[in-house]
């Protein structure tokens, strides 16, 4: 293990994080919040200057390995909830360090699960809240290989421990790259939608943040009311941009170089469209029929809002859908844990991941009834490696014994089994909201300090696609060999 | 497709079925039942008629592969189901034929479930019901290959479509004969229990249906009181039989032909015991502790039954573990889920899936740490072939796939998540009761015609696997090629 290199890529980590700060500080000054703004200022140095103790030696071994790229992804992501953490607590917004881990690393793994019973706050603490839906959409370490040169192909490691998806694609063929252009599509979308926002009628401050949980899928409201105070028009780009956001963002690359083609061929993304419009359909006539909307506009208009939250794992709300009829919560549970496509922000298993689970199988049933054909699986019109569909069958093992273990752990706290199954459910996929004690009017104060350490790493195995999570508490990771 | 040999086969199972009728229709005697004697004895020339019919002309082409293996085991537990339903229609126990099927279904793939609220019939019908337990447990084709001469290795086809577990492991180099052992051991030890529990008070009746119901792992109760009204002694024999049949009879081959030491070496029947034992302890303590039993023996005799009843799926029940504290429940939930040994009658997952799955999910974590390391999953000391980690693989894929499509189907008739989850996590792991409507004091009369038919393929689906039923729906196998 080259402790070295891990100890240097955190100090960066630190720097940045520090760096990140510098837009709530702005904020707290607009605002005139001063005692935020001292605190902010206090937090900024504090990072830089460690962090450029830590990053003041370079290590001469820069080599990266599999081993390496997975543990500083995972402690990244632990490092950045720590700091992130602190705005919380030192402003009283939560009682205790616990819980504001648990806020931040809901933010950052764009979950929006709260255990806030009121989310008012300061405006320059609430805008950081927000904005670690950003950061962690796209990812650090992302942004770190964006503007850090690193030689070698070490970088790849760091790229793939954190990429959302069953294999990684490198859109060109240098990693830092591909790295800067997965920002500025994602930089771009940001802004458009800020625009856009600001259109329809919202404050700037309104529009920044809900852009943040917009376009990180991640779902934190700015207020109690949610996304109810904004119009109509604002909540058709919310879906807009919430859908846009679930696609894998290689395709936004092949649009912009003029490669439609490419663009065309992703299955995936058919797979995302294709059951977004057909349930949005299905459930809009179902909440028409029903009387529960008045117009066929109007219960498009919501149905597509859900679906898009749901399928994204962003978790906004404009209509409350526990009163809808049961196929349609059924569905939309459904679509929860499906999740949204490899390579962007929204959350879930990952329908890639869908695709060939089930190309796999239906293989599987042609090779007992002939066992002389052995096919492999397609996607994009290319073969699947064998050793992709191996290690998405592993995964959904792993999803599968991760989930129960959960489950039995914060079963200890004595809620019913609705509520846990669900508290589960949300942290792991990072949808936010569950059902029962944790539903869209609950909140996940209520648990013990053991269960919620059990959810942040859910949230964190679930945002870091769960190998970085387990190889960092492997002990076989940490032997000498 | 050999249709000859399909019509062949099913026709001899279909005689089968009249001879098994044979012994209620002897209770129906004893029991001065003449109305049930006449239906029996109808039933029995009818299908004895009509099944010499169809097996009159032997197929001069008796090659059976995987495909039509599949098909007709399939077929045999639909048509036995259809036809084991006559008897609770038309002694009017049941509404509807469907809600008959139903009750078949569930006692010939040892669900467990009822659609009754009162489950008060004739003796001979009730025995009837019991025994298609007994009929279900060790399965039908396994019976007819123990006493039918077939040549040529094509038995085998059967055999490994019926059996539960991921590989089939014949236990000497004759299917015949390994069928006939299977169904040795089963007798003996059903003979032994029957003798047990006349010991402990039971009269022959209730000794002979409680035998059945728990042998085959089934759990219908021939009293709307269940198993509460038999003696702790009783109980006691009940516990070690449930115990017993969710081990892989192998095992007992190895034991009576005397060596113990390929009995030993049992990986899943290890992990069986140690998950029974364990759990069983875990539970007496925390129920004795919460006062819910009043002696440690009471504790654990209660905790050890409803383990055993859980992780074979028996689903009987001496104390209601609704009462009990979360974890208990939630452990519980988890361990019906996982089932029993490959090879046994129990349901669920099997051991030995979660076992090749785990070990390949560690290997899965080595080789992303260590790519150059390929390891093989090792089960008894001996490598297992990557094609059954594959089918394992995709097995839990369809198990995933199955459930939520079942989930979504049923939820059409609105009742609410939990029942809807739990039934079909029910019938599908072949447990019998589940949660809410469908809970231990209620039933799944309630649903509609099309829910009952998606939980019969449901139970079909998990008596047989999963393979048989998704290839007997699969268009693929229809076709010429």
């Amino acid at each position: 293990m080259n402790y070295k290199m891990i100890r240097f890529l955190l100090s960066r980590v630190l720097q940045i994080t520090g760096l990140l700060m510098l837009l709530p500080l702005i904020v707290a000054l607009i605002y005139k919040e001063y005692f935020c703004a001292e605190m902010f200022i206090i937090l900024i140095a504090g990072c830089i200057l460690v962090g450029s103790i830590g990053a003041y030696f370079k290590p001469h071994n820069i080599a990266i390995y599999a081993r390496e790229g997975f543990v500083t992804t995972a402690l990244t992501w632990i490092l950045i909830s720590m700091v992130g953490a602190l705005p919380f607590v030192m402003t009283g917004v939560t009682e205790s360090y616990v819980d504001a881990m648990f806020e931040t690393i809901s933010g950052l793994t764009t979950t929006g699960s709260t255990i806030l019973s009121d989310v008012s706050m300061y405006y320059s603490v609430q805008f950081w809240r927000t904005f670690t839906h950003w950061i962690g959409g796209m990812g650090v370490l992302v942004f770190i290989l964006a503007i850090m040169p690193m030689s070698g192909g070490y970088s790849m490691h760091l790229m793939r421990a954190e990429s959302p998806g069953p294999s990684v694609g490198k859109i060109v063929p240098r990693v830092r790259d591909t790295a800067k252009i997965l920002y500025l599509i994602y930089i771009g979308i940001t802004i458009t939608e800020i625009v856009l926002l600001l259109f329809t009628g919202m404050n700037l401050y309104e529009s920044l943040t809900t852009t943040f949980a917009t376009v990180g899928t991640g779902g934190f409201g700015i207020s109690n009311a949610g996304i109810n105070e904004f119009s109509t028009a604002s909540q058709i780009i919310i879906t807009i941009f919430m859908i846009l956001c679930g696609i894998n963002f290689s395709v936004y690359y092949y649009l912009i170089t003029m490669r439609p083609k490419e663009a065309l061929q992703n299955d995936e993304v058919k797979l995302y469209l294709l059951l977004m419009f057909s349930s949005a359909t299905l459930i809009a006539f179902m909440i028409y029929d029903q009387g529960i909307t008045n117009t066929p506009f109007e219960s498009f208009h919501h149905s597509l809002f859900t679906v898009a939250s749901v399928m994204t794992t962003t978790g906004f709300a404009t209509l409350d859908f526990n009163t809808w009829p049961q196929l349609c919560k059924t569905l939309l549970a459904t679509l929860m844990l499906l999740g949204a496509c490899a390579g962007s922000t929204g959350g879930g298993f990952k329908l890639s991941r869908l695709w060939i689970l089930l190309k796999a199988m239906k293989n599987e049933l042609i090779y007992i009834v002939h066992p002389k054909s052995v096919k492999k699986v397609y996607m994009d019109s290319h073969p699947i490696d064998s050793t992709v569909v191996k290690s998405v069958s592993a995964y959904l093992s792993m999803y599968v014994v991760i989930f129960m273990f959960s489950i039995l752990l914060i079963s200890i706290d004595e809620f019913d089994y609705e509520t846990n199954f669900t508290a589960v459910a949300a942290t792991l996929n990072n949808i936010g909201p569950g059902l029962g004690m944790v539903g869209p009017t609950g909140n996940f104060g209520a648990y013990s300090d053991l269960s919620k350490f059990v959810l942040m790493f859910d949230m964190l195995a679930g945002r870091l696609e769960l190998l970085p999570m387990l190889i960092l508490f492997s002990p076989r990771t940490w032997s000498r060999r």
